[in-house]
């Protein structure tokens, strides 16, 4: 190899005269690149096996994704790094966050298995928060001792994001165990700042992909934190936290997508997506494409990737236009990505233990003020209403009042059932078993027959989002975990349009599974579901439906 | 620790009100920086058990030296850390390249022993070249088995500059075992590029610090090198290599020293000379003390130092003016830095084996067309000229050709004699311990008797440099391993300024001794002395004196 990239003997491919993205500049340079064994050999007059005509190209490194959970694509591994390859990611950090809360370390497992035929280099950060809180328990709970035994394994990187910013600042010794195991270690303060934030950066947090304005992502650059600016489906961040990014921060600076779904990837692009808006919004875009090469390969210690330079992966995207940013052409270690069937993917074990007949009542009895989850539009957190109702008028479709349900995947429990406004169905229910964090079947509806029936095509499917209304029924199966499906990812976005169409018809809002699946999320304000009832997340306890 | 960067619990110190560099933004901003049990909480408003006003003042991060051999500047680590530590350095990348060509895993123990009660903290990179070519042995052998038992303790970083580009680019075993030692791997490639430059890169050499012109140092920084920029006492590249260095591309950037005399460091400073030279040049004093602190932090893969910034090394220096950049103070994990009077230091065994008597004879027999060393002024190259001589004849004063003189301190061997032009001395000898790589005992002077007097000087001292004339005789005693004094900095500048006068009185050039301690240096052109006499580092074999 080393005679190779001393031109003593051929390359495999050399890719000539194109214009190459250096990231160590920030600039374009012309020279043809050569290509052996799936290594960057150099750049240089160089003789290839086969040789491409480049001129009027341009190359640029392949992508990378600093932070995201696969799990929210709801692709398998490998049919998410099939659809994201096309795109030019080459490489994506992944923290597999949802899988571990379901199935703990069996979960994790199953993504390393998963990694070892993908299409890109995925590596994984160790969720450090299972459960996300006390008040959360899933189908796991993973301590220092669980995460350990990961370590060392090939494809584990380091700790993944730290949410437990009560339990960091307060020293909590199982905290404490958890940062000690590794030296790379991801951040989640969304809104932390001044001294709360100079002690959580003690104690080792390094980055953050929760800044929503300008100031809050400022103080943390400037404090040292590395920042993923995040540009997913539900948080988007680029446009109020791009004109931090100036040739002085951009070594700091990575694009993360975090939670994104099959179908915006497929429609709208992964990280070239970012590389698009970042530019609309004024960036530079050298500046973006270092972003998405060098700074994460730096962040990570990733010193085989991110630059079209000697000894490195041939990792790399030919674009046409670097202002406009269209990948044309993918290569993943010196092989052309092509757009291949999916192959056939491992079975992962039932996660839904409950009985298949879904939960004996979800009746509500009795009558008075009752605290109602209110939906904000576009938004996670939600309003803590009061309205006075009687159990058995509802729903109420007047005041856009539907019953919420919870009920436990992981063993047979009462369910838990409240009240929620926003929604807008005038008929029929959805159910899924996505429910963050520790993913519990979650269903709202007009009626309780309705949701029952859309709970145990839930169960029956071993995991799915459905949607029925009338005799429509539509389902996506999320068979692996009751998370992610194993279809293909044409079909699992097939399936989602199909989805969306169901519950247009029944008069609702826009993406209800995306406020659905965040109805039973304790850390997030305001009021919220879980398998035991009403959860008020200011107070962090447990409280009746009615207000006594 | 965490509630005191909270601000629950008092800080130790609080530095208040002052402007802080903040090199993740390369800028200042105002604030108080608390500081407890050596490390930083944070910048804010926080409560100290002891606080400071510090208006109107500047506070750096501590300044790091990307790659000196401490030996180079005639002090033990103590002593250099007495010394740099008031100039603003905190930590340094050490090589200890020659102690160990001299005594090896010895040398090295010695090294690792010597950083322990040292002012600043010193890092080594384990020498990859010992001996530096098969034709300069010295005093031992390492291969990469030697190294490997050092891989692991406290203060071993990585694999220090590779200088056998040959051996990398043949893909040498012995060479590929050494760079599998570790992921931190500096360079040295003085002139090579293209697709040579490209070969070395892709063996897994990062950094380079050999550069001298623009376009060497712009290459070697597009292929993803570190650029080590020089500024030492015989080497100084900063004036033409500065202008590489932007806001871009200063994440890739240090500074460097290699090799820097106790004088020069005492009298001119160390990092911060780097720092006011560079500024000089042109270059934004805020990239420049980003260059000096947070990139070799990063390029070393040190997260615990390199900025003002939670949980980091409370290594600072207090300044009055960015652009004049004159450190006033120095903090190293929170305590300030004083100009303490030196600790007693270990002796190192003797290195110095040959007859305390020195050579028996250094007479030249014969007479004819002469190969004889010219030097270079100001350069370490020197040239091969050629003059009709008869060895009875020397030294010929009238065209400056002395005797040069190299006697094995490892062994009893006949002494290499050969020729130079250049020192210009009228009367006298010099000699001295150091000569790099094999640190055998070179001598240059105006007869025999007075260039044996200088030897025996040197050999009786255990390593020492030498100037006699007259009944003058100058002698800075380098005891430790025959390259370092035991002497305080302040006693070892005393000395050398003395030899200086010495060899002014001589009639000779400036610093003789740089000369001197080169002339066995077979890596680099044209003629060169070894303890078997003249070698021809063009053809890289040995020569006779005289040619036939």
């Amino acid at each position: 190899m080393i005679a190779a990239a001393m031109g003593v003997r051929p390359a495999d491919l050399v890719l000539e005269d194109a214009s190459l993205f250096n990231p160590f500049t920030a600039s374009w340079d012309k020279g043809s690149l050569a290509i052996k064994n799936g290594l960057i050999l150099g750049i240089g007059d160089y003789e290839g096996i086969k040789t491409r005509d480049c001129s009027g190209q341009y190359i640029v490194p392949g992508l990378i994704d600093a932070h995201v959970h696969i799990e929210s694509s709801l692709l398998t591994p490998p049919e998410y790094a099939r659809l994201v390859a096309l795109h030019g990611t080459t490489t994506v950090i992944a923290d597999p966050h949802e899988i571990a809360n379901v199935a703990g370390r069996d979960g994790i497992d199953y993504m390393l298995a998963a990694r070892q035929n993908a299409a890109i280099d995925i590596r994984y950060m160790l969720p450090s928060c299972v459960p996300a809180t006390p008040a959360d328990v899933g189908g796991a709970v993973l301590d220092a001792a669980d995460l350990q035994q990961f370590l060392g394994r090939d494809g584990i990187l380091g700790l993944g994001e730290m949410m437990n910013v009560p339990g960091v600042l307060a020293a909590d010794r199982a905290v404490a165990g958890k940062l000690a195991l590794s030296s790379i270690r991801d951040g989640h303060a969304p809104g932390l700042s001044g001294k709360l934030l100079n002690a959580y950066i003690f104690a080792g947090l390094q980055s953050d992909h929760e800044c929503t304005t300008g100031a809050e992502a400022e103080e943390k650059l400037k404090k040292g934190m590395y920042l993923y600016i995040r540009e997913g489906s539900a948080e988007q961040n680029i446009e109020s936290l791009i004109s931090l990014v100036t040739p002085a921060t951009v070594s700091r600076c990575c694009f993360a997508t975090d939670d994104c779904h099959a179908d915006l990837l497929m429609e709208d692009g992964h990280i070239d997506r970012c590389i698009r808006k970042a530019v609309a919004c004024g960036l530079d875009s050298g500046l973006a494409i270092r972003m998405a090469t060098l700074s994460p390969a730096d962040r990570f210690g990733l010193a085989d990737r991110g630059a079209l330079a000697p000894g490195r992966r041939a990792d790399l995207c030919i674009i046409d236009d670097p202002e406009k940013f269209v990948v044309r052409e993918v290569f993943v270690t010196g092989a052309a990505v092509t757009a291949a069937s999916p192959a056939p993917q491992p079975a992962f074990p039932p996660t839904i233990r409950c009985s298949p007949s879904g939960p004996v009542t979800i009746r509500i009895t009795g009558h008075g003020m009752a605290r109602v989850i209110g939906l904000v539009p576009g938004q996670v957190v939600t309003e803590s209403l009061r309205y006075d109702c009687n159990g058995d008028d509802i729903p109420d479709l007047g005041r856009d009042i539907l019953k919420v349900v919870v009920c436990s995947r992981y063993r047979d429990l009462p369910a838990g059932v409240g009240l929620v406004h926003g929604f807008g169905f005038r008929d029929g229910a959805i159910a899924c078993s996505i429910s963050h964090d520790a993913h519990n079947i979650v269903a709202a509806g007009t009626s309780d027959d309705v949701i029952r029936s859309a709970i145990r095509e839930v169960i029956n499917a071993q995991g799915a989002m459905v949607a029925i209304t009338g005799s429509e029924i539509s389902v996506l199966p999320l068979d692996c975990a009751g998370l992610m499906s194993t279809l293909p990812y044409e079909e699992v976005v097939r399936r989602l349009k199909d989805l969306h169409a169901v519950t247009g018809r029944m008069g609702g809002i826009e993406n209800p599974f995306m406020y659905l699946s965040f109805l039973a999320l304790t850390v997030i304000p305001s009021l919220r579901i879980t398998n035991r009832g009403v959860f008020d997340c200011t107070r962090f306890l447990d409280v009746p439906l009615f207000i006594e």
